[in-house]
Parts: C-alpha cells; structure tokens; sequence
C-alpha cells in the first residue's frame, strides 16, 4: 500500500455517536485512508471521566480529560460534547487554532450557527454538521452543495424519532399518548426525560438549522414557532386515520410572501399536523426520519432514513470527516456558509395554512347557520364539513376543514368559536399539511 | 450589491435539459452570484443547428456552433450533447484546456468513466455528473461524499421512470405492456423508440456508474447484467399483487463475497424483480425515481424523485456548477473519484437470489415429488409452495418461491424444469429483491 501523510483527528466526547466514530475511525482506519488519499489518525478523545463505561470499549492511551491540548495536536476536531457550553468554547478554539470542524450538536447549531460560521469563514476553516439534522439521512449537503443552483420553497421534515414512533404507534394500534410514550420508553427510543422531543424542542431546533441552510439566511431557534405532541389524543388520531390523514409531527419551512405586504419572508415551525395519507411522509413509520424538500426547479425530493442512533449518525460524522480531509489532501480551504440573504422570518400569525376543526355543538335548528356565520366573520373559507349526531344526544359532532387562510385568522376563528353559546367544546383543532 | 469577478460558463447542448439551464442561468443570474461569491457569465450555447426551434427561447448571440471555440473561452464547461462522440472529445478537450465540467451523460460515463477520470485528476479538473443518474435527485453527492466514512452494501434503485411509469401503471390499472407502454408514449413519458427504456439499457447505465462510485471501484456497463421489462405480463403483476408483491425494473449493486472461492466482489445487474408492498420503494409510483441504499454504518437510506424532466435535471447540473464554482472562487483543485479498490465484477451466475417461479404442471399424483425432486437435485431450496387447480382442467398450477441460492442454480433448475414431462410449461421466472 502506498503510505501516505496522516491526518490529525481530535475527537471530543465519547457518547454514543462518538464511542462509534471512534470505533470507525479505529477499525476501518486502512479503507479510508485509501479513499482520503492520507491517514486519518485519531490522536485523542477527550471525555470528562476517562474511567467511565462505555458502549464501545476504547483504547485507554487515547482517552484526555485535556480537551483544550487535544485539540491544540488535531487538524480536525469531531466535536460531540452535545449542548452550548463547554462545546462552543472548544469548536471556537478549534477554529482559532487552524482546525476544521464537525459537529453534530444541533443545540449549539440552533442558537450559536452564525457566530461560529463567521469564526470559521473568517480564517477559511470549514465547520460541518451532516450529523446534527435527521442523522444518518444526508440532508445537509444535498441542501447546501446538490440544490444550490435551485430555489428551495419548502421543506416537511420527520425530523424527531421519538415522536414520530409515539405517533405512528398511536396510529397502528390505537395506544393513547401516555401508553406509546411508556412503550417508546422502554425500547429506548425515549429519554428518562422526554420533554426535549415530545415538546417539540428538539425539531426546532432542527428546523431551525434547516431554514437557515435552505433559503440562505439565519433563522435563530427563538424564531422557530413551536408545538409540541403533547395536547394530541388518540381520538384525534383515530378521526384523522378515518378521515384519510395521519397526524405527524412536522418540522416546516417555507419561503413565503407577506399576504398584506407582499414582503418576502421565511416561515419555520413545528406542530403536529395532520398528512394525508397518500403523501410519501405518510409511510413514514417506527423512529424513521424523513425530509420532503420542495425546489421549484427540481420538484418534490425525499430523504429518508434512521433520524438517530449512535452507529447511523456516526455514519454522518464520518462523511464529513472524509469530505474535509480529502480537501486538506488536494488543497484549499472551507467553504462558508451562504448566509447573505437575510430574509426576515415571519411570525407565525402572518403565514397561511389549514385547519381541521372538530366541534362539540348542540343539535338545534340554525346551529351550522351560526357556526358558518363565525368563519364568515373572519374571512375563513369552510372547504369540508361533516356533521354526525350520536343517538340520543342533544350533542352533534362538526369536523370542519378549511381552505388556506391567515394563520391569526384561523385562530381568532377558534377564539370565536369557543365563546359561542352553541358550541359546548372545541374537541381538537389541527393543521393540516403536505396536501398533493 | 458587491461586485463580484466572473466566472465563464460555456453550454454545450441545448436540448430539454440544455435550454433549461441556460433559462435558469440567466433568470437567476443575481441570486446565484451572491450564492457563489462571483458572477456566473454564460459565454455561449453550442449547438448544431442555431435555428433549431427549442423548448425555451434562448438569445440568438449566444448560440454558435463553433464548440471548440467557446471551450477554449470557458472557465466551466457543462455537456448536455449526449452519446458518445462528440461528447467525449469536447469532454476531454475542455479537460485539457483547464475548465471543469459538469456532465449529464450516463452513456459516456457508464462506458468511458475511467478515461475521463483519470483525465480529470491529472490536472486537477472537476468532472461532476449528479444529473447523470435520477435526474434531480442527489444520489451521486450523498454517495460521493456523505457516505464516504461508511461502507455501502447494497443500492436498490428504481432509475428509469419510463418503465416504473409502464410497471406502476399495469399494477394500478391491469394494463398489458403494450397498453402501458402506449399510454406511456402518449403522456410523453416514452420515447418513440422505447428500446433504451424497455430494455434496461438506460438503467445499466445508471447500475454501472452507481456501482463504480458506491464501491470505489470500475464497474463498466458491459460487466452490467441487463433485462429488460419487454416479457413482463399483466399476469406476472396480477399474481405478485395477490402475492404482496410489486413488479419493479430495479438497478441493483451489491457487495458480495463469493461463496465458493470467498473472494470479494461485487455485482451491477438490472432486472424486473418482485419487491413487497412494504418495502419503500413498492410506494414509488408514476415515473418517479429512487434509490435505496443499505449502508453498513447508516443503515437503509432512500433518497425519491423525479428521474427525469428537463427542469428537474437542470436542477442538479445547477447543483454542480455551483458547487464548482464556489470552489473556484475559494481555489483549490477538485476531488478526483475513488477508484482505488479495484474490486472484481462478479458474473451473475455467482450471485444469489431467490426466484418466483410460476409453471403449469399436468394434475396427477407424484408431480409435486417429482418437482422437488429437481429442486433438490440442484441444491435449490423451497421456501413456499402454492398449488391451484382450475376447475375441469387437467393442469394445476404451482408457484413456487425459493430461499436464496446461486443464480446459476436457479437457473439450471428452470431448465430442468422446463425439459420434465410433468411441467407443460413454465409460466413465469421473477427474482424477487427488498425482502424485509
């Protein structure tokens, strides 16, 4: 075999994505040393206890606590420490020291991206991050490099595994939210603490990173509009199943035109919505992630994939690694985010989606009149509307679906509704997305 | 707005795609520039003809037909004139001449591949071709680049939307071939000479420009085994779907060992297979595309789309060049292609697979042993047997569904079968792929 110089490769953290790059990196060292072009040689990982068990064992000689002096001896440093800090002090020291980066920390990412991608711009390091967004799935480069010529419109994104199996488990067998959960729990799909997923905090943060990259521009987390599944019932999602939709979780972002400015503006939110049951997101099931990406020039575009898992991400980390060695061996430095757009993101009254609506009513003469009178008011147009009266109640059950409206207007249609003598409940109310 | 210096892009070809990419290079020319940090000039259109009608208007000073010429004033050289000669000439002429190039033409690269690359890497060019398979789809990117830390096992792809149109179509509608194909030609979906399409040429292209890249290795379309979808029966569909099963034209590649000599190798073969209803790529209807890749460290990827569309293809040639062109503005040579592992095509007789086998057998007692019997005689094992007898008729019919065993096996035992006297004949042989 030809012998080649080597590359430094510094890796920080040894959880469960990073156990596995560095068992890899360790195990198929001869393979990608023929595909960079030079060695890739781990030189440290640091970790905070370098007695601690691990999934994967690791060879004792490479473990430091002295992160700050590994990355000092590393021409790329793999950053996953996961949350802000210490991880935004060591990426930003990693670039100041003449290091490339690649991270999977979508926290940091979400709140901290365009801070460090003008650090690593400013000195031509390039910071990547295939394996902070849907894991294993390649997402992030086929955004950034195979769709930079087109114009992205939209992006539906299953960007969380844990809800995606909770809801899809609601789906198949009926289970209520807090029996999926448990199950989800116990096959290790969810954390001890599952707030992060099941309350939408962690696909913002994913969305987050997607829209910036998507239209060009810095979409910071607080921005991102969010909703988690926590409200969603199992009658919900059987209406739905019957009705030909599938409730999903969904990470959107849109390029959208103020209806009252005409003002350009991005839209980035995630809520549970209801899918119809014909859309490729649809089929979706178990922990799976999966991006839908709308280009105007290429048309509708699906990634799919294993959204977690340390194996599928170390998968990720490694494909970034290799992209920025194979670069240090021809020469040449990073590429830097484009970021020069700066679209202002819009709040989430001023985009317009669809309603589904399911009204607990009383079962009198002029009821659907007053009702429809409600959505008139608000400039709200009814598309659907199914009445169905169980026997011997004095109660009737709407379900409504709307056409697209203002987002507020929908809303302050709610708002109405709820207050108006004939409606004894507003059983559920759910967007609906991804229509073909 | 800042001004940028240019960067020279010469066209070569204006047909759908061709007049698709200069439309949007010259529509979008400001948002691309502030995207790559330079203008990119289109300096010229060769074509044949200048006074060709075309599907877009394109400006008359910018055709000539002098390709040499306009090479020669090109920092980036995109060919979209197709076959083998002249592309490859005007290939290699722009390679020498100091441009990159961006290509879409899977002919050239399925049997020139090497040549080409290795022209490239001698001085340092980029040849880019995401066009070149599935259309507006990133598969080449993903595969090149995200995957390039991981091991990929296996590619599934559905590449060729005419037949997948044909075979959806006999699979919604119970159309026979020639109904499907008719339709297919109508809607524009096949051309008028369907032979490229029907016959699996158009995707062996793809299996061997998909095998090269995935193992790092030559895979030249010669080595690719090729059926095409022209025995395929509406009877063969009708049976898979009550069977569970799809009929799909697949691109398969696959990493193997030899089970008999233990030697690595692998294999680029297109087929009509049967896929389960469950499988991802059973959901992939109309003349969409995808590809499904089963990577050691990822897990299963599938990556959906338009195949095809002038458009649509525009979309990733843009992709390339801007990706190119960023690089130029940054500087640093391009990423020559990983060839090195020089991995050794299997033949198809030594791969396995499992076959469906459907034959039509006289109806009298000892047939069933006697068909075991050849079964057995060749090593092939029985995973699944159904026999049905129509009403009155002397003749049962039996399908038969195997466990995986060396292709050349199967095939020697379908023809034992078909020389017993107790077969009368064998009505159907599918391979069937994607079990779960």
């Amino acid at each position: 075999m030809i012998e080649y110089r080597s590359i430094r490769v510094g890796l920080l953290g040894a959880g469960s994505v990073g156990s596995q790059v560095a068992r890899l990196l360790l195990e198929h060292a001869d393979e990608l040393e023929q595909r960079v072009g030079a060695r890739l040689e781990l030189v440290g990982i640091a970790v905070r206890d370098t007695s601690a068990k691990r999934d994967v064992e690791l060879p004792a000689e490479l473990l430091t606590t002295d992160a700050e002096s590994l990355i000092l001896g590393s021409d790329i440093v793999i950053e996953l420490v996961g949350g802000i800090e210490p991880a935004r002090s060591l990426v930003l020291q990693a670039i100041g020291s003449g290091a490339d980066v690649v991270t999977g920390n979508k926290a940091l990412l979400a709140s901290h991206g365009p801070e460090l991608f003008a650090a690593a711009e400013q000195v031509g390091a390039q910071l990547s991050y295939e394996a902070a967004v849907a894991g294993a799935i390649p997402i992030i480069r086929p955004l950034r490099e195979s769709l930079a010529g087109d114009r992205v419109d939209r992006i539906l994104g299953i960007v969380n595994g844990t809800t995606n199996f909770i809801l899809d488990r609601m789906d198949t067998t009926g289970a209520s939210l807090e029996d999926a959960l448990a199950t989800a729990t116990e096959l290790g799909y969810a954390e001890a603490d599952p707030t992060a997923d099941i309350g939408g905090y962690d696909a913002a943060q994913k969305a987050a990173i997607l829209a910036s990259l998507a239209f060009h521009t810095s979409v910071p987390v607080e921005a991102v509009h969010r909703e988690g599944i926590t409200e969603v019932s199992a009658d919900q999602v059987e209406s739905a199943r019957r009705a030909g939709y599938v409730v999903k979780l969904l990470a959107i972002c849109e390029r959208l035109t103020d209806p009252e400015t005409g003002d350009e503006g991005v839209s980035a939110r995630v809520y549970p919505a209801l899918v119809p049951r014909s859309h490729p997101l649809a089929a979706v099931h178990g922990a799976n992630n999966a991006v839908f990406v709308e280009a105007s020039a290429a048309g509708p575009l699906m990634f799919y994939g294993a959204g977690a898992g340390g194996v599928q991400t170390a998968s990720a980390v490694l494909g970034d690694l290799v992209a920025i060695a194979r670069r240090r061996v021809s020469g040449g430095p990073g590429t830097a985010e484009s970021t020069q757009a700066e679209v202002p993101v819009l709040e989430i009254g001023r985009i317009t989606t669809r309603y589904a609506i399911t009204l607990e009513v009383t079962d009198e003469p002029g009821v659907l009149e007053q009702i429809a009178r409600i959505f008139a008011l608000h400039g709200v147009s009814v598309e659907q509307l199914q009445q169905s009266v169980s026997e011997g109640s004095q109660r009737a059950t709407l379900v409504i679906g709307t056409h697209e409206a203002k987002e507020s207007a929908l809303a302050e249609t709610v708002a109405a509704l709820a207050q108006s003598p004939v409606v004894a409940s507003v059983a559920s109310v759910l967007r609906v997305e991804g229509a073909l």
